[in-house]
């Protein structure tokens, strides 16, 4: 297999599945266990790309689906590329748009040559097949790309499981039959709902096709996370060790190191941005409700050893009063924090796996409250 | 007079009332005429101070009024006053709020010994002294405290004009007497509505009681360009050259050059943050409203020769996109955008004033659409 994106196994922690290596791609190469920040439409939300490099973002994700309808994928075609329109120079990743028209659009038929659905925007009437899709991640031109899949609900029963599992096969081979942008990967995405059979089953089935790089869907949509680590249990072993592996929609702290032992080497999730526009800061000793009176007065930084902007400049008060304002510069600030400990966080898994103690960090951490 | 700030005299403009000089402060030396970006909530909207360094802010404006219901002077002073608690380092200025209540607050009611009004935020009760107004802009420790005056509507009649001056006057002597702090200078504040002889009166006045510095205030309520400017020459020569001018609230900019041939130092207006916040970006060129379907394909930056980081990075097709999918980096770059066309509008204005032409730089920006 010849691709522009490639893993390089670099060690395996000693007593858990946890990988150390790197992610080679067409801008830039990124030490894994990663975490992706997600940039939705073209942009992570509050930050500028060069925010986003200071607090050590590395890939950064896109949703096709959002792209898609605004401003269109031609007018990122148009625009050079996602690199190009969003002045984003590190790799990017586009989602297939399988999650969003399942759980966003404002209505979705499936049939077996692609899903109609209409625009949670303006309700347009459109259809999404696996070839339209990969015209649409070929014009943004991020440096991977996914499969479309079918997303099943956590708690559709087995049948519903196997036929949307395996209609995500079929359109998993007309995706890769349709896809020929050289300096892109292709990745192809596992699903199987919560039946570790099914999930073992596509897990040898997308295997035998050969991709680059492997996304495992339908996790985190609802279900306990035992479930989850389960799943993820039954299907590692099936999945080729040459590959990267990417555990979508997910990365909670908890579920960073969780999936990191399960020999996950990819994650991105918008807990990070999301949370920080609404005053949660995430610390290595909990989550903080900045908006909380208790920090009216308090005058230290949202994390006293962290050494991103808003923690080397601003005090927990002046970041509380700026939320109870309403002011902008609340979410740019607790953006910062919240991506650069989760960077932080993945630098410690490294280190860890590196120094095969990747179950100590996960206990030290569970001690310390980083997962509260 | 012994002040912690004081202006210096640079030159005049041979053919106007222009002056070019230098403001002194305890945070720094700027250069004036100088424009003053607002910072109602001790925040420049959606600016982190690094970026607002970057776009040349020299002296910052924040808000009295706004400061004292949230989160209250009181915690502000215990964070080490507005710069330590916001981080911007530069000079600072407050108003006085007595713009504020008489424009925000619920209501109010004008008493000889102040003002009882209701907070905008939680129709709390409230009663402004000039004594407690003076003890809040203590506390905020900006640079330089305004004094407490009334500001009256623009078409209120010479009768009550009148009685509003008189007030701004004795208030403004209870402001000198009771403001202590050594490293703050007090400005006080012309009033008279839109009647050239009290304008004149009110100038005298107040230069008799040997302020710092001068505040022009109670222009651009609603009035015509043409009465404002009307005003200031009434009044002008009426005060001391060896002080600063602060032309209150005004700030788009074809005021700025207007108000700089009258002899203004010091300007400060929310146009440029607020109108940035809309998608309304200013140019040499004039008024670009960016969510204007006509630069959905346009790739060129928002000014062609402007030297900030979203001129520098980003096309208008971007921004737009930005704009239509609600994204806060849209606030983010043209806000920079704005401030930096100002503050270099600002060295234009200086260097015109330097070299004997401002009244040719004014041509040549009313024929390119500058004013626009």
């Amino acid at each position: 297999m010849n691709s522009p994106v490639y893993y390089e196994l670099i060690k395996m922690d000693k007593h858990t599945g946890a990988r150390l290596g790197k992610l080679h791609t067409p801008h830039g190469v990124i030490d894994t266990p990663c975490f992706m920040a997600v940039g939705t439409q073209a942009t992570v939300k509050a930050m500028t790309p060069r925010d986003l490099s200071e607090v050590g973002a590395g890939i950064v994700l896109a949703n096709t689906y959002h792209l898609f309808l605004r401003p269109g994928h031609e007018l990122v075609r148009e625009a050079g590329g996602l690199h190009e329109f969003s002045q984003w120079h590190g790799p990017m990743l586009t989602d297939s748009g399988g999650f969003q028209v399942f759980s966003l659009a404002a209505m979705n038929k499936i049939r077996e040559d692609g899903v109609e659905f209409n625009s949670h925007i303006d309700g347009r009437k459109l259809f999404f097949t696996p070839e339209y899709v990969m015209e649409i991640e070929q014009a943004l031109g991020a440096d991977i790309a996914m499969a479309f899949d079918e997303c099943a609900p956590a708690d559709c029963d087995k049948n519903y499981a196997v036929a949307a599992m395996n209609r995500t096969h079929r359109w998993a081979e007309r995706c890769k039959n349709s896809h020929t942008r050289p300096d892109q990967a292709l990745f192809g995405i596992v699903q199987g709902g919560m039946f570790g059979d099914l999930r073992i089953e596509s897990a040898k089935t997308l295997a035998a096709m050969d991709f680059p790089g492997y996304g495992i869907g339908g996790l985190s949509v609802g279900e306990p996370k035992p479930v989850m680590y389960e799943m993820l249990e039954a299907l590692m072993p099936y999945l080729p060790t040459d590959r990267p592996h990417y555990l979508m929609g997910v990365g909670s702290p908890d579920c960073l190191v969780e999936g990191a032992i399960r020999g996950i080497d990819m994650f991105d999730c918008v807990l990070q941005t999301r949370s920080a526009r609404n005053g949660l800061a995430l610390t290595f000793d909990g989550k903080r409700m900045l908006r909380n009176a208790e920090f009216a007065h308090d005058f230290s930084p949202i994390e006293e050893d962290c050494d991103c902007y808003a923690c080397r400049n601003f005090t927990r008060a002046y970041i509380r009063h700026l939320i109870k304002a309403g002011e902008i510069l609340a979410a740019e600030l607790i953006t910062m924090h919240n991506l650069r400990f989760t960077y932080r966080l993945m630098e410690k898994i490294r280190e860890a796996i590196r120094e095969d103690r990747l179950m100590n960090l996960r206990n030290e951490l569970m001690l310390r409250g980083t997962f509260n």
